[in-house]
């Protein structure tokens, strides 16, 4: 029995469409810490992001997701099995910034000297200044919102993923301090037990393999025989094409696995080189 | 023209889902108690799960989908076409139970002799207590909120899916005096009228197609020639999967359709076992 | 980099998932009226639909979304791509009606001489009663729930897709001043650039390949090779299915795209003539 | 100590408004069903106020708020203390009537003879159509939104204050079968325990206090001493105003109570006779 | 019988508070435009303040509730009976402004000859920039979140209370084009009818008494006869406090009624000044 | 000019309601943390409970209103100027307890040593157990929802007011470590600033008045002048009463404040002495 630690609040509906596709339904009831799940080998509890790693080091669950900021703000000594690429709308990782209001005189770390800054991220920020050999008046712990205290203090230390949230704040940023993506991490000691581990990195493959179908369509279309070749070059290389013959012997069916974001553009020029009878298909899964 | 009760509330998000799946395009406005639906043959009309089988009885709708246990309570004539397993995070069937706070005395039905019982099911629990030979003081019904009311009078019965509101309310049970599923019911004179008969099977043949594929997926893969017998062996005997030649002819394509909690497992070991490019996919309908 | 115009309000849902299908992420924050999208030639903008065609007519954004109602409302001198079919309970255009108090003693358009008719469309209401020669008293515009006014003045516009607001209102309607469908359209002077051109043909053809899939469905059987030519007789011409052959010689494999209305009607009758192992499965994209 | 029952719904935040000016702060959190309250001597326990009566008549709880009809429908024996008149907005009780669709040919109940009756009131409906001698086919229980199923069935016996529901859904009212006002209760024991008694006769007058001062104001104004006779005969009889002298020897002041809907036509006549300085004061209480 | 036009959308609850300090209670639902009052002389309509203006003009209604700007820009002939000053956080009117993004070169309303202005109030906007002389090329109509397109277009013009949502999207003002405050106006043709405009005085005394008791409140306070003289002294000369004598000769009972905004500087002095029990309890209504 | 901090989240409401009866108009939109307030000496920004005694010390700040439990836990070397007793249906102040699952074998804080205990307040549970010289192996810090971790880790220390959330998890309380009542506190630097102080203890005194308001109502009451030393004796002392005269001589006007919780018990007393007339009325402050 597995006890897996997610991260409840804006990933919430993310890692339930997740399980979904790795083939795990989710039952989260709002109230509950303990959603429920239909693998009885497996036990879910709900944690805050911040918090999932230490949970993880001190033995209270085997495997959890979290960031890899939060792994090291608290110092967390626990294995890495993988990443999980979960943010859709942009493929970058999320950034930790030093950002100061635009028509702050602060222009770089050096000036901060002295200086109170404010941050979610404590420990990082403090080290951060340290290796610089800048020393600050205070790294002062911020509950959330920290965007609004910019004009409070001298600095902050935020997130972000699309720098729309500095923008509407009017905040200038000086410097990126770490950069963080999800990652599955396990305890040790669960890593090191056998049965533990074999599930576990079942778990990490299936959860891998929709994580990767997220941004994947299977397109399947009709080939005149005569262009197979043409056609067949324009495709990626990295996953070989399905050819199967057609009743109609001058055509063939192929069938290939696509970024969309390369489906966008694939597609078009299929058209206009003869192919015709594209669909593409939603997939759950796709591993190696 | 049919007329087709669909059950209020907690299920109707599931209902939409799975009329969609089954081919039909519903629009739910949150005001209106009679949905639209893309089939001018059906006329659609929300009610409370409790009282369909009521006016389905009374002809007043033709066909609907509630449960075992309401049909029972309201002691209704009507002809049950088929199951629609509608919980997708258990498979375990809803189950009406007995129970008393974790504190009470009250250890079996027989301790009850003489007390207050409420619950939504007033007949049944009823007639369970004459059925065991036990007199009551009263079964009193309850409107909704039942578990709260277990520390009010001497006992409860209450449905429980996962004994989650149970444990939360600290009851303890002491009997289980029915198990219930979704039924799909049809009035009994429209089931004997040729017209809609037909109607009422193709749809019923739809939505259970729906539901099978709730629960499977398609999964594709590309298997060595030389292991091929191997790997069938692997796979769940049930559904034959179909196997196409690849261009490469030291590999075949395999195609099945397969349970998700099946999937979970199998794919790791067709991994390990030498296959690659395997891909699920989601589905609508699976049928015979 | 191409400017898009999408629809803020009702429609935004189905805008999401409809770029999602055309293989687009976007990320639409409830704050911003700028979603993201995961291509970095293409910048969307929220707008009501109502305002729409006057910004891509004034060069404000290149290309957008909204109806062919408020097209002409606003006189917009624009490139009208292609028809964007969205509602999906109905296939029937919205229409823009003249309507009455059930008990009005007004029954035709001629009864509204020198009365006062409120509605969104001031100057295509007018327009209908100068090109019959009707001289109303004035054509007041009204700021949303036109119904409710219908007691208050003598007749309105209002648009309805099914009637429902009208009934619930208990209005009469006296005549169709306009039907109306979803446009993409394009500022004129983008669509002579050509490589904004190439972009749009682009966007245009995946949207409408998106657009398409909503309504069909991928459908796989196993069909006895002797009956073959009979099956392929009750399928749709449209398209050509895919034959394949299966391990057990006497059965093929056949693969079609339907539409899901079809299929609804189709799969009962495949059983019954002896077709098994049915599935369907849902598509993003179907282009030609 | 008191077991008192509140009704769950729509009478929830006048009841806590109710308490408030009573003199007691509840606290209701949202997920229970036992609300706090600042006096030890009372627990508060909350039920649908269909069910009050019956667990008022059982002795589960002492006191409760609930209306006369589900009194009667229960056929609860219970001590009616006093009335509680809730609604704010119009001083009618509430009626249940006997309704049909606008085009029905029913006109009068005897049409019902062999109809189907829907309502959720079964017991009081059944009755009322005994009283007259008709014999309808079945009285059917409906679980809410009775409104929408008089298409459905024959006739609906719904509850309506202004009648609103019933135009919005296009219905006619046959006859009116019974009023109903909010009355506090009390268990027949409990009422007949002298402590119990005194300390539900003391709510009582602190809950018709708070409810008798929703609808009144203080009122202060400044009467010239000379016109004083004038004003005070202008002035409601019901309760003796206060008059006090002034500095100012030529003017008096004066302050009564008094209706609200009464100090609406009252103030206007009192500024055109002289008086100045009114201002008008919200009240928590009248007693007496 | 008056029809009453109230604006729909955030005034809304404040209207509801102002009419039930005025004495009328009102009862709003979520799905009707058609409020309850109990005042059967009084029909009440939910408009958007945009438009109330021109139902009035036409007669549709014969008093709204409306602003200052609308009126203007819908160039209606209406009476003014008076206004009422809705805000509470601020005393100032709204103000519509000319702005432009904090970093466009645009700095007087000169630099936007030949640009596209974007704004809700189109004909005050082009009047503004005739009577300046200066000719635009477009003032085009903007349905709402105006402020999100002045970096698409040249310039807007958006109302603004605190400018809060003009800092927040980086926007700098160019000039104020017009302010603007909530009026009462009337029907021309209803306010020579002497029985309306009776009822129509009568109304605009009560609200306007009940919304300058928004901003007061009564005081009491307990003063040493000795110092009476030097506490009047201190109290606003506004209105003449009333002087009472207590049982204890050495103090008198004092009360008056002072705007909130000077009771919080007067308590503190008073306390200083020997002054004891103050208390201050709110007012509904404060009349001449 | 003042840099007040108040606590967000659920104290938000009472917050706006407090400063309301103190004579300030907040305007708090949901996005923004700069509340508006009609005081031009006063800047509003909202902050987490836990962190605001961190910017008052800090001198981010001059002043906030946070609980004393934050205060110690983050050692703030603050002003502490008043209590604000904010909390309405209990008079209790707020807990922190040690608490175990109810089948826990934990007995005792002894039974900890080298436990794991999770909670919100890290430094105020670990200084609890080395006063108590007891060695734990780690004290972990929980970002809300502690009560769920109870059964993962060996205890919490949570916050409790009225101990419905531990009943609710089962969870039995071992020891109290803290007590704490919600303070205004000001920055050092700010509290020896003369002009700061005056407007900081003026601020203080109308907030407590306000919150003594929410206690208490005015009290009037027609009293028969041969029993008044009678009624006047059943009066609480705390606060002498006004008595005037009336026309009639036989009776006296009597007004007095009391507490709502004295109020209740003595309102009926009064009728049942004789005392006619009775109204109590709210109070929005209360001072000396």
């Amino acid at each position: 029995m597995l006890r897996v630690g997610l991260p409840k609040g804006s990933l919430q509906e993310s890692t339930v469409d997740l399980f979904d596709r790795a083939g795990f339904k989710l039952s989260i009831s709002q109230r509950s810490y303990f959603p429920g799940i239909d693998d009885p080998d497996l036990q879910l509890i709900m944690f805050r992001a911040q918090e999932i790693s230490r949970y993880v080091e001190d033995g209270v669950i085997d495997i959890g997701i979290t960031g890899y900021d939060w792994i090291k703000e608290n110092d967390s000594n626990v294995h890495q099995i993988c990443e999980l690429a979960y943010s859709r709308s942009t493929s970058a990782p999320a950034r930790w910034v030093l950002a100061v209001p635009e028509e702050s005189s602060i222009e770089k770390p050096q000036d901060l000297a002295d200086g109170i800054i404010c941050t979610e991220l404590v420990r990082t920020t403090s080290r951060y200044f340290e290796n610089l050999g800048i020393s600050v008046k205070k790294v002062e712990f911020s509950w959330g919102a920290t965007e609004v205290k910019a004009r409070l203090v001298d600095a902050i230390v935020d997130i972000t993923e699309t720098g729309s949230s500095l923008r509407a704040n009017n905040l200038r940023i000086i410097d990126t301090i770490m950069t963080s993506t999800t990652r599955l991490i396990a305890n040790n000691q669960s890593w090191n037990d056998p049965a533990k581990r074999h599930k576990m990195e079942d778990l990490a493959l299936l959860l891998q393999g929709a994580m990767a179908a997220r941004e994947k369509v299977g397109l399947k279309m009709n080939v005149p025989r005569e262009s197979l070749d043409q056609i067949l070059a324009m495709l990626p290389a990295e996953r070989s094409p399905t050819v199967s013959p057609l009743a109609d012997s001058k055509w063939v069916a192929v069938e290939v696995i696509v970024e969309e974001s390369v489906e966008r553009d694939l597609v078009p020029k299929l058209i206009r080189a003869g192919v015709t009878g594209i669909i593409s298909y939603p997939l759950n899964k796709v591993i190696a």
